[in-house]
């Protein structure tokens, strides 16, 4: 199975078009060893030529541009995506946007939640995708899910599951009380994402050939660090390192926590939760314009790394 | 007045997500002389500070990043942008979309006419823009605008008036009708803009200083010319050199007619339409991948330009 990072960054992405601080101006200022990220999305494949997009994100049109795997094949038809599926994890705008660059007939399968898929038929803009060509399934918000392109299978089988999560800010409910603004059980979803081709059925013959990706996470609880166990690759929320950081930033008031991310300092942060588990590689994708793990050489980038984490990129390729 | 083309191309790009025509691919394999180019959107400043966006593309985080002129001022504060309003000149996808992109709590002004304002209001998505910092309002179908900044005046004014266009595709109604699809009046608009500080009030003082952007129109009559008369500058619907070319390509079935977009060429395409007219400087914007124009050289290329045409390109400036 093949995996590559097509966007590595949260929300607004890296640099933020409105936002001056430092690290987000380091980066448009080009200085040495920062990389800009685009915004949130994972593609995998099972035979390197039907690909899932985990997430559309508001880049994708660029992310496109920037990824060879994405585009149409040179000796290909007229018409042609090697994206076969696209895989929602929840109704955030920089998960949910990109889909709008995803019209002009062409056949893909997009699979989300109820909740998710409600929120797209509420939102006549996503008849941009004509149902014609652009089958949606639903998901379970638990159980596993052959991912089928307009070719057939994709040799790819997701596990769904649920995580603690928030609802899409454009969705919030003020009314419902600011403990949880609206956000129901099922907001957010996690993946474990399987090859069926190397023998890795979700029957969970050989755990290191499947990965997890948990862009959104708001706590880890024994169930998740259960289901885990064993895994070939974790890539999880790395939105913030610490959960007041906006604030300490100057940047906002809102926490990680109020965002629906927990964050990966701490003793409640995510590296923590999930110390001591077998998992052979851990890599923090989703990660935010105020994140100091996107300084070079910063502490918190030698932290995380020191604690065996790798840091994700646009681009960043890996095998299983 | 400083005008920017920050994006040239009409609705999905150069090239095309999924477009393996000769003009796509060409311009993928970067073949010299081919220029990529963004989804259509056009920007101007009276004052070099703060600047106006038309139209909002899906490709704007991608445009800010490459466009100077709309990130951050160096020395300004943690959250800035020089992007003080947002005028929409219909509810196309690849208008209107760009928005989600300008979130993060950041104050501007937007500017639609009320079927516009409409369609955002009944897209959940768009509340993504908090109305607490980003005020609606409301153009007027034929009139004289102020484009007011959260500083206050831009320095720019706009007249608006109604083109003969076609609804969004993504709320055409079927039931309506293939002459129209539910097309109403007013539903594309073009915009004359112009710069307070020139001296060049809406009372058209010294027409060579205000620019006509007219990035969709299905047809020019009279009325058009006669408005026309005596411009600084038209930026004109590119979209298609032939009617028929999506048909004549392979890649669709659409004309340039049932999308509302007049050809450049042939005894009822623009070049004719608006022939003889004192226009300081013509320049072709919205321009579809299959438009032959693109490919450098070609007898389309030679024969725009010949007919005394510009033909837009990504980071086009231009002074009035």
């Amino acid at each position: 199975m093949k995996i590559k990072i097509v966007g590595a960054a949260a929300g607004g992405g890296f640099p933020q078009w409105n936002c001056n601080a430092p690290l987000s101006r380091a980066v448009r200022q080009a200085r040495p060893g920062f990389l800009a990220r685009t915004q949130s999305s994972l593609a995998a494949s099972a035979d390197g030529v039907h690909w899932a997009l985990f997430n559309a994100s508001p880049d994708l049109r660029a992310q496109i541009a920037a990824t060879p795997e994405l585009q149409p094949r040179a000796d290909g038809p007229l018409r042609h995506t090697p994206i076969a599926a696209v895989v929602l994890t929840n109704a955030d705008v920089d998960h949910i946007a990109g889909l709008l660059n995803l019209r002009e007939r062409e056949p893909f399968t997009l699979y989300a939640t109820a909740r998710v898929l409600e929120t797209l038929d509420a939102n006549s803009i996503f008849r941009v995708l004509n149902p014609a060509y652009v089958e949606r399934r639903e998901l379970p918000l638990s159980g596993t899910t052959e991912l089928i392109g307009p070719d057939g299978p994709t040799g790819l089988s997701i596990e769904t599951f649920v995580v603690p999560g928030k609802v899409a800010l454009f969705l919030e409910d003020e009314g419902a009380g600011a403990e949880n603004f609206g956000t129901r059980d099922g907001d957010t979803i996690g993946v474990r994402i399987a090859s069926d081709r190397s023998g890795d059925t979700p029957g969970r013959s050989d755990p290191h050939r499947c990965i997890y990706y948990i862009p959104g996470c708001a706590q880890v609880d024994d169930a998740l660090r259960n289901r885990l166990q064993g895994a070939g690759c974790l890539m999880f929320d790395g939105t913030v390192f610490v959960d007041t950081e906006m604030h300490d930033t100057g940047v906002g008031e809102k926490t990680g926590a109020r965002m629906g991310h927990m964050a990966i300092s701490g003793p409640d942060g995510s590296i923590e939760a999930l110390r001591g588990l077998d998992i052979a590689r851990k890599v923090f994708v989703h990660i935010n314009n105020t994140n100091p793990i996107l300084e070079p050489g910063s502490d918190a980038e030698r932290f995380v790394t020191d604690q065996g984490w790798e840091i994700a990129y646009d681009g960043m390729e890996m095998e299983f």
